[in-house]
């Protein structure tokens, strides 16, 4: 089958946003895209670089017209689609999710993110609350897939329970890109890393992976913060880095996205591999729950890295032989 | 501090192994290695090739000769040693263990091998019962450490608990490498893939892992098994893949080993690190463990790939727009 990633700049003009990935989306499915995913929150620019409560009025419902839209393009064109989107849920309520659409337009259900980063300029604790749907997979007429969105990546638990689900292809989302300045500094170790914990979710877990990021700079918006910061505020932005890719289950790459340009990544997976793949590479068969209590915990029980005995420590002073 | 890791071949003769390994383990203290880990089942050729019982007399008690020379070893030259070996724990229980060395010499505690593989040639099912002690880590005078041994790197499970537990850094010993004919076909993406992975976990836990992995080919012992194909026997070994690493906590590489030559291997962890690539990258902040109550089952509810709904599916039936 035939996996589809669309990576986009986004302008200020919500509608033009749209309406351009719904045209990238028809040109996907002219060259045979069968799933396709767009990028986090693909309909606006990135709005959480500043804490501004007007955003709230760009959230909808599922049952809103986006959303609507959309299954309408999933049937006419006979593709299955991953739609980010900021969701509306009830007054004061919002997630960061996303709307799996079957191939027939029929809405399969809803991933809501599940960890919400709050790093400078990515103040997504101030509009998100964390899903509380958990860690799911539906079976799309092309395959059976899952979602994690943009910091979930992070979290091998995240990728770990999707795929434990039953999703054979893991889509990640993103707006993920560089600070002024990062770029030349850490900046090429911080994509590096983005792009290696994403392909060992593949390897870990015998899976596919798609993840697809925004592309172009988006200045923070003139929010209030922005507004008690006026001199720093002209240099603040985010220049999101594109590379979009898919990874196969050893991890290999199957396509890339160039970082710096818009891009509708085409990548052939066959989900076959995935059963010869775990069968040479069987970790599902030794996992050992028994032994992962603790991953229930927040950390471990003694914790202190800078002082107090660690958990684990025993017959300290047994002394030398 | 200084990391060390000793790539070694191994012999039949174990004496001759041990001898060596300690040798090149007082070469690594005159070159300022502080923590030094060995390969796994260091002492010995990696006798899971083949099931047969003659070689559980190769197993040793945690009190035996072997550790206590190591210790004698790290008191005397002040270094801090990750010591893998085949533990005898009673009669019919074995494990695949490292002892944890504090630079006096004191045994600080003993990890056993949680994941046990069994694949053609890997028949570690047969010698190990899986280990009881968790994920565990401990002070050493340069610096707070946890073991995962082979099998385990595959399971970001294991590296999730045990950084969590406190270690600073992950030492991975190993015994992993290409079966006749896979070198030439899949053989470079499961190199890859087992860097990558390791890597990953680096990433996900904002720690230093080294991984220190056997170099050479072992022929397959003449054990019952073989002797009842023998005509495959003479084409049966492993060609371990050395390529011992060190990354560090955004899983940079640090230091890397040749793939074909034993090989000591020095690296500078600058432990400080940890602090500030956690307080940019916080993923313990975020971690949610309330929503990962099923990484206690062996796999996901509904489970299957091939057949039945999904875990999560809701609302198939729903509709189009």
């Amino acid at each position: 089958m035939k996996i589809g990633l669309l990576q986009l700049p986004c302008g200020e003009d919500r509608e033009e946003n749209l309406r351009r990935a719904i045209e990238a989306a028809e040109a996907a499915a002219d060259q045979g895209a069968q799933i396709l995913c767009f990028q986090e929150l693909f309909a606006s620019r990135y709005f959480c670089q500043t804490e501004d409560a007007r955003f709230f009025d760009w959230a909808e419902p599922v049952s809103g017209p986006a959303i609507a839209r959309l299954r309408r393009l999933a049937a006419r064109r006979k593709i299955a689609l991953i739609a980010p989107f900021f969701e509306r849920r009830a007054p004061g309520l919002c997630h960061n999710s996303a709307a799996v659409i079957d191939a027939d337009g029929s809405l399969l259900g809803l991933y809501r993110k599940v960890h919400i980063p709050d790093d400078p300029q990515f103040h997504e604790k101030f509009y998100f609350a964390p899903g509380d749907l958990g860690f799911r997979a539906w079976r799309t007429r092309y395959g059976a897939i899952g979602v994690l969105i943009c910091w979930d990546q992070w979290f091998p638990e995240a990728a770990r329970l999707t795929a434990m689900a039953g999703a054979q292809i893991l889509f990640c989302p993103a707006a993920i890109g560089w600070l002024p300045g990062e770029k030349e500094g850490e900046g090429r170790r911080f994509q590096e890393a983005w792009r290696t914990i994403q392909r060992a979710h593949a390897i870990a877990n015998g899976c596919f992976l798609a993840a697809v990021n925004r592309v172009g700079f988006e200045p923070a918006p003139a929010g209030p913060e922005a507004m008690r910061a006026q001199e720093s505020a002209s240099r603040r932005g985010i220049e999101f880095w594109g590379s979009s890719f898919v990874a196969g289950p050893l991890g290999e790459l199957l396509a890339e996205a160039p970082e710096d340009c818009p891009a509708l990544l085409l990548a052939e997976a066959d989900l076959s591999r995935i059963e010869r793949v775990r069968a040479q590479w069987p970790f599902f068969r030794d996992r050992r729950p028994e032994a992962y209590k603790g991953l229930g915990r927040l950390f471990g029980e003694s914790a202190g890295l800078s002082s107090g005995p660690l958990s684990g420590e025993t017959s300290r002073r047994e002394g030398g032989a």
